[in-house]
This record gives C-alpha cells, structure tokens and sequence, in this order.
C-alpha cells in the first residue's frame, strides 16, 4: 500500500496483506498499520488497483470497513474484490470500473490506467500526474509478447509518456536478481500439452487459484485431449467461478464438472482437475489428497500430478512433502524446475531495462521483493546510468517528498504490520508472539500454591502442572524435585514474612526456572498461582 | 544409520542425527531409535563411518553411551568424532583408523574402503562382504576429477568390484533429480580468486564448517591476495583446528590471525574471515554480523561477503534475511546462483550412471534424500536396464533380507525418531508436540476456580489467565465474557450436584473453549484448577 498526497488530497495505490512468517506463529494474515491513514483520514479520496492477488488488495477489507472511499480497479480485479468483500460481509463498497486506456480524475490526481502482463489477467501500471510531476507505478508486471489472452504489455504508452518526462517509477523488482527475460506463460501450454499426450490416468492440476491464465491453459489442453474439467479448494472453485462470470475464462457448461462427488463417476482418463495447495499448504486440496484424506478425489499408480507453481520461499519443505507423498502413493509428479511446468509472473533484469530506458525516469523508487531485491534492481537501473543518489530504497513508513523537480526523504510516519489472529485485529500482539515462541520452544509450568490467608503459611504441597514440557529420560523424579523446590522457596518466603504476592510469585519463578534450566537446559514459562485461604 | 546383519554379528554404516522440522518446536535433534539395537545388542560388532559429517556420525555420542563398541573411520573422520566425544564427556570410545585401499575384517564381515570425493576431505564409500554376496554403500559421494586434495573417486576399484559382482548397491541419491554432472569444488576457488581480486574493505566468507575444501580455497585465495585469515563460530573454530592439526589445512600460523578481538586491529583490506551462519541460523556469526550484534566483526559499505552455501531446504527465508539484513548495512553480498561460489557435494544423473554402471548392481537400494530423491534414483538406474523389481526404496525400519542372491523385504522392526529436547533425550515428545503446536498458535487459559469442599459452591468469581492469547479488537470485555461463561457453568454443574472433578473440569473446557471459539475463532488449551476450600 502506498499512500500519494499532494494539497488536492491523498489516494492509495493497492492495499495488500502479506503471510506471517514463522515468528508470528498462530496469526492468520499480516495488514499495513492503518494508524497514518487514521490521522489523514478527511484527505483520503480513494484506492486504485493494480491487480486482483492478495498482497495487492488483501487489506480492502479491514481498509473499508474504516473508510469509506471509492475503489477503481479493472473488471477482474473488481470481480475478485467484490467476492472477498461478501465475505466479510460489507454490502456498502463503492467499487468502480475502469480499463487499461481510460484516464481518471480523482482527488486532483490525474490517473491513467496502462496494460501490462502478469499472472494474472486485467493487471495495469498506473501513471499519476501530480502537481510535481508525472510518477508512474507499475504494479507486478512482465512483458509477455505472445500472452494467452488480452494484449503484450503496453510498451508503446510507456514510450510516450518517458517522452512527456516521468518524474519518479515505482517499479517491480521481485525478479530483479534473475538475469534474461522470463519466458512467455505459452510455454507452460506446450508442456501441458505434453502431459496430457502421455498421461493415461488421471490428471491434477495445482496453481494458484488466482492464475487464470494456467488455469485457461489447462482448460485448452483438455478441450484437445477430450478431458473434462473438475475443480477443487475453496478459492479455486471461486476464482474459477468468478473468471467464468465475467468472461476471463472459456469452460463451456457441457465440459464443467460442476459437483465435486461426480469426479469418481468419471473414468480416470477422461477428467483434469484444477486445484489448490501448490504451496504445500497442509489443509488444501492438493495436501489432502498426497495424504489420502480428500473426499472424492485420489491420486495413485497411473495418475499424474502437475505442480504448476514455484514455491514461495518459506514453503519449500511444505511442497517437498506434498511432492513425496504423492510419489509414495505410485502417482508420477511433474513440477519445476524438472519440468517447464511454471514461469514466473514478474520482469527479469532484461525486461527492467527495457521499461526503464523507455520511461527514463528522473528517481527511482523499486517496490515489491525483499530488500535484497530492492537492491538489485538499483543495481540495474545504474547500469543504465540511473545515478545512485536518484535511487530511493524506502522501507514501511519512509516518506519521500518531490519539491521543484527534487527528491528528498522526509521523516518516517508510524506503519509497520498489523496482525490477524483468529477473528479480529490483534492488539499489543509483539508480547503474545513472544509467549508463543516460548511456549512452543520450552513450554509451561504452572505452580498452585494455597496459603493461609492470615499468616501467609503453605497448607499442604504445592501443585504442578506443566503443558508443553518434555521430561527428559533419566531425569526420574523431576516433577517431585520441581515441587520440592517450590515447597521450600514457600517455606523460606513464610519465614521471612514476604506477603507481598508479587515478591512471593517472583521467587517462585526465579527458583523453579532456575532449577528447570539447571536440570533440563529449558527455560519454561512459570506461572505460579497463590490461592488464599 | 543402516544395520548390516548375518549369522556372525550385526555391524552398523553411520550414525547420524538431523534436526527438527517444524512440526517440532523447541527440539535441538532429532536421533535414530535404537529400540532395534538394544534388543540385538550381543550382535552389534562396531560401526562403521563414511565420512565426517553430523548426518552421518551425530548419533554416536549418544550411541556410544550404550554400546561399548569399536568405531572404524578415516583420519580426519575420527578426528571429529573425538572432538565430539569430548565434548559429550566420552573418554572411553574405541576409535579405529582406516583409510581408502584397507581392509578390515569385523563381526564376520569383509570390508573394504573406496575413496570417494565430497564437500568434506577423507570420505570412502564401503565394501562388505557378506555370506550372501558383495554389497556396497557409496556413503554421501561427488565425482570430482580434479579434487582440491586427494584423489579422484576411485572408479578403478569401483570397476573391479562391479566385475568381481555387486549384489547390492546402497548409493547416494540426494541430487538424483539434477540432471548432467556436478561441477568440480576448483571452480569455487576461480570464483573466490575473483571476489578477492575485486574486494577492497575487509572479506568474509560463511560456509558449513565441516567444509575444509571450502575453507582451503579461501586460505589459498589469501595466500595470492595477501590476507590473514580469521575464522570465527563455534564449529567452524573447531573445524579448523581439527583440519591444521591432522594436516588436512595448510594454514601456516603466520597467517592465521588466532583471537576474534584482532580482527577489528588489522586493516579491512589484509583479512578475510571465515565464519558460520551460512543456512541463516539467528545465533550463528554471520547472523550476528548481519544484525550488527557481533562483539568483533563488522560488515559495512566497501566490505565483501561471501555465503559460499546453498540453503537446505527449509532455511531459505533465515538465509534471505541474512543477505536483506547485510545489503542494508551496505555490504557487497555474494551468493548462488547468482555467483558460482558453491557446488554441490553429492553426484547428479550422469555422476550416478557412471556409478551404476561399473558397479552393474543386481539390486540397487537408493539411500539419502527425501522419497522423491530416491524415485528420481530409481528412475535413472531403470533407464540403464535395472528392472523395477530390483530396486527397493526403504524407509526407517524396513528390512531387506538377501538369501541365495535373492532380496525380499522381510518385516519392519520398530524404528523411528527419537527426539533430544535440552540436555536429554525426550521421551512421550510426541504428545508434547502437539501441545507446543497448539500453545504457539492458539496459546491457553487457566481457570482458577475456588470451591466449597463440602458443597462443591463456587466462592466468589474464577480467575482467569492467559498466555499466547490475543484479545482481538473491538472484543470488549471478552475476559469479563469468559469469566462469566465459567461461573455459570460452575453454577450449573454445582446444582446438577456434579461432584466427580473430571467432568467439572470438562464442563468448564466445553463451554469456555466454545464461547472462545465462537468469539475469536481460536481454540487456546484451555487447564481448569478447582481448589477445594
């Protein structure tokens, strides 16, 4: 999400979420900090889309739910964005169409909407004229010069408007570590069509849900091997749904499996499903069936499994395990890089220097990647002869401020990441990860101590119970030493007449874990309980 | 670790260990079950090491506490097992040197050693004859032609036995899904001569410590570009003594810079140092480098890095925030595949075809890697004519009985995982688990209720507290809610004249976990305390 103010009044470039990683155990999904858009609210005039995927409208949602501003988007993007908001069950968005080629007033911005190609359809760049200048952001893009529907990226548009003088490009840099051009998403066909030439059994396909383009593909080499089409997991059965809708995608009715319990009645060779859980995800469709739990779908001897994806780092170990148990259960498994099964959706450096010598921007800003790749694409762009100090790699928060035709860094406003555990918004959710962390690395201990409450006395044994604590072998007694401990740190604070509840828990504390930790090498949460009698 | 056995004895190939996935949060290892081997242990003869690496002799400490056997391994191999020895408190372990061309009779067995290359100097691959036939293990294995030191893989021999007649090959399957012929470990050093050549601030270079090649080439490098050389971490310390002591390093003390506080006295531009944290560990050096939390080192602006390692499988987002967190402190970072400062140690197709094909196996069971690794082996020896039923892919416990040149699986023994939590060996982890699991991602609440003994009246309100718990937004009062959830359970159950504390409890977990759920969609462990009054 990136917020574009000027005196007219600010508007936002997407609202994305991201995945938590694997120190925010538990949470659900990660959000931009609103808190800046809060205290700018009566400035904020509306949101443009760049395209329909999760890090780039996954927020609307929340976004909305506090503001209640126009959302320009393509049709697609629209329509997905549309479908997530019924979800949540907002009735009130205010979403409004608009095309590649179209220009837009919008809170004293001139907004024009430029087709670019991506995996997925109807994606745009957006060039804004602000009152210092034209900045232009490209959202994810490629060049695919042979895309499998709509057009080649608008090079020409690009051209033009490097010509007019383009002030600042916030561009795409996922890929900017990888050297070359990516290869056309037509490839992917070619190799489809090879599988289903071979494959005798049943075919399973897994992408990403949003990628209509595979699935469109997927779609072709069926129409040509006479297979009809099923579709599993929730967001493809949706995504799949919606893209029919609205004419992305050519699945006639007579061709469509519509009812999940129909693929068993279905000979083997005669069907294709599409599903999710190309990134191992343990509850998806894919993960199920590589473990044999899905409902009506299998896959064993004869079958063949088509992982058209990459992983996402972090998910490699998920999509390795799915990829093993699928093989266990005899089925043949083509994934990349074996296979040419997947190409990516994001320019390579060849493609970078092309949009970047076409728009000649004065600053550049590289959005989208770590910061590794942020990195890289300045590397290429100074190639270019792009100087260094008109590259600005910004991290959450930073502002940067254009004044005469200049760039400068402003000071950083409040942002950074708001968690999603369960249901709601999470509040004060750092110390809770941590918690987390520690509960899952060395457990708990809870101590209940009753005590007299006149004098302060232990009355009976204290109890404890640990959850998440392994004994270790050969350690015999130790719950009976850990009691042991408590019971004369008890004894020695009644003696020394600590009744100060907080004191008595802390040498508790300190005493047990010193114990434990001494013992056992762990450092368990210690909860001690003080019920007075 | 694979137990070899006939009439006269059992001997054992490797011990090794791995570590925890993340379905094991807070587990340090992750050891073989010796369940099979305490039941058989007046067989057990020795064991017998390939090469020096923790997934392949990890175990032994821990082995080597109940069985009193001998342990045959190459030089260097040993000296790392007694390093780790000594560093369990293990005085008494007969170790045994070996080297390439020897043989050894043991438990009945005829064995033989066969140099093999490696990302680690002094691996052999083992020949035993067996009263059944002649089986080889190739242990982990490359085909290097110009190794950094010793020889060549010794396919002469290899070639022989083949003729001579292999009833069953145990080989090395970890790249088996990589196509063509691993390059030779020269082309790392071509590459550091390089880095080294350009590098004008101070050098480091990160790799697993047990990779001497790795660290020889760097040491070769500092010798052509004048540098001293440091080493920092733990392992890599005492790698690096170990490879000087037994003549494995050739780093001569005038330029071996011995305490980490000199570093920072001698100029950026004349040291290079060698360091762990190469797989992104958070306590490893590198990483500390990477945060600026080193006591000693610093990486900034004109400095070089070197990750010379790819990340296993799993470590790729700690390895993408240790490069991000380095490139912010304005380092130069080099790292594969953008450069080629790492090859693999473990031999691709082409590499195993040869293998396979001077040995001519009548059986081929392929061994390390995941199960899609040992298909993808599979797969290759059947396009050299090995037919199907000759190759078995097994998996922990699965026995493979040879009887008159004939193989068939015989029946599984218990065998699994044994997990190290802290100092010892964890036992029922299973169940711990599953409660670490669910603690770090739904957290728990412990309910104290006070109650009358005679009565089973519930005297005043329960306390409730929590850990890992989120309280989302806009959820006021949902502790009030859930305290008065468990009082009016405790009210009901008190009238209803519940008195067996097992079903107050559930009582209380029941109706708590489901208003819990309801309201914030997590299901937190949820411990309820009666204290009779």
């Amino acid at each position: 999400m990136t917020a574009v103010r000027q005196s007219s009044g600010m508007i936002l470039v997407d609202a994305g979420m991201s995945f938590p990683d694997e120190e925010m155990p538990g949470i659900d999904l990660v959000l931009p900090d609103f808190t800046f858009l809060r205290e700018h609210a009566d400035e904020l005039k509306g949101v443009v889309l760049t395209h329909g995927h999760e890090d780039h409208v996954g927020s609307l949602p929340y976004l909305l739910r506090e503001f209640n501003v126009p959302v320009y988007g393509t049709k697609l993007t629209l329509g997905l964005v549309r479908s997530k908001l019924q979800e949540f069950g907002i009735k009130k968005g205010d979403l409004r169409e608009i095309k590649a080629g179209d220009t837009q007033n919008l809170g004293g911005f001139g907004l024009e909407f430029i087709n670019v190609n991506h995996s997925i359809p109807d994606a745009i760049a957006i060039a804004i004229r602000t009152t210092a200048g034209l900045i232009l952001f490209s959202g994810d893009y490629k060049i695919d010069l042979t895309p499998i529907e709509g057009d080649p990226m608008d090079l020409g548009r690009l051209a033009e408007l490097g010509n007019e003088g383009v002030l600042a490009y916030f561009g795409d840099s996922t890929n900017s570590e990888r050297p070359g051009f990516v290869p056309s998403e037509r490839i992917v066909g070619e190799t489809l069509n090879d599988v289903f030439q071979k494959a005798k059994g049943r075919i399973i396909v897994a992408s990403f849900a949003s990628h209509i383009h595979r699935v469109s593909q997927v779609v072709e080499a069926a129409k040509k091997h006479n297979r009809l089409v099923g579709v599993a997991g929730r967001s493809m059965v949706r995504n799949v749904q919606i893209a029919r809708d609205l004419g992305y995608l050519d699945l006639p009715d007579n061709m469509f499996v519509d009812q999940q319990r129909d693929f068993g009645r279905i000979p083997d060779s005669e069907i294709v499903v599409m599903m999710t859980g190309s990134q191992g995800e343990p509850l998806a469709a894919l993960s199920r069936v590589a473990n044999g739990t899905h409902r009506s779908i299998e896959a064993g001897p004869g079958d063949t499994v088509v992982i058209a994806a990459h992983p996402i780092p972090g998910n490699e170990r998920g999509v390795s395990r799915t990829i093993n148990n699928l093989m266990k259960r005899g089925a043949e498994v083509c994934y990349s890089p074996l296979m040419p099964v997947h190409v990516s959706g994001h320019a390579a450096q060849e493609e970078q220097k092309i949009v970047l010598s076409l728009l000649k921007p004065r600053y550049l800003v590289p959005v989208h990647g770590e910061f590794r790749h942020l990195r890289h694409h300045a590397n290429t762009a100074m190639t270019l002869g792009i100087p260094e100090e008109n590259i600005f790699i910004l991290e959450n928060g930073d502002r940067l401020e254009f004044k005469n035709g200049k760039a400068r860094r402003d000071e950083s406003v409040s942002a950074g990441m708001f968690l999603v555990d369960g249901g709601g918004l999470a509040e004060g959710a750092s110390g809770v990860m941590r918690e987390r962390q520690q509960l899952s690395e060395d457990g708990m201990f809870i101590v209940v101590a009753r005590v007299n409450a006149q004098n302060g006395q232990l009355l009976g044994p204290p109890d404890l119970i640990s959850r998440g604590f392994v004994s270790p072998q050969g350690s015999n007694g130790l719950m009976e030493q850990s009691t042991e401990t408590v019971r004369k740190t008890l004894e020695r604070t009644a003696k020394g007449r600590v009744t100060d509840r907080g004191e008595l828990k802390n040498a508790v504390r300190k005493d047990l874990s010193s114990f434990l930790s001494n013992k056992t090498g762990k450092r368990p949460i210690i909860l001690p309980l003080i019920v007075e009698v």
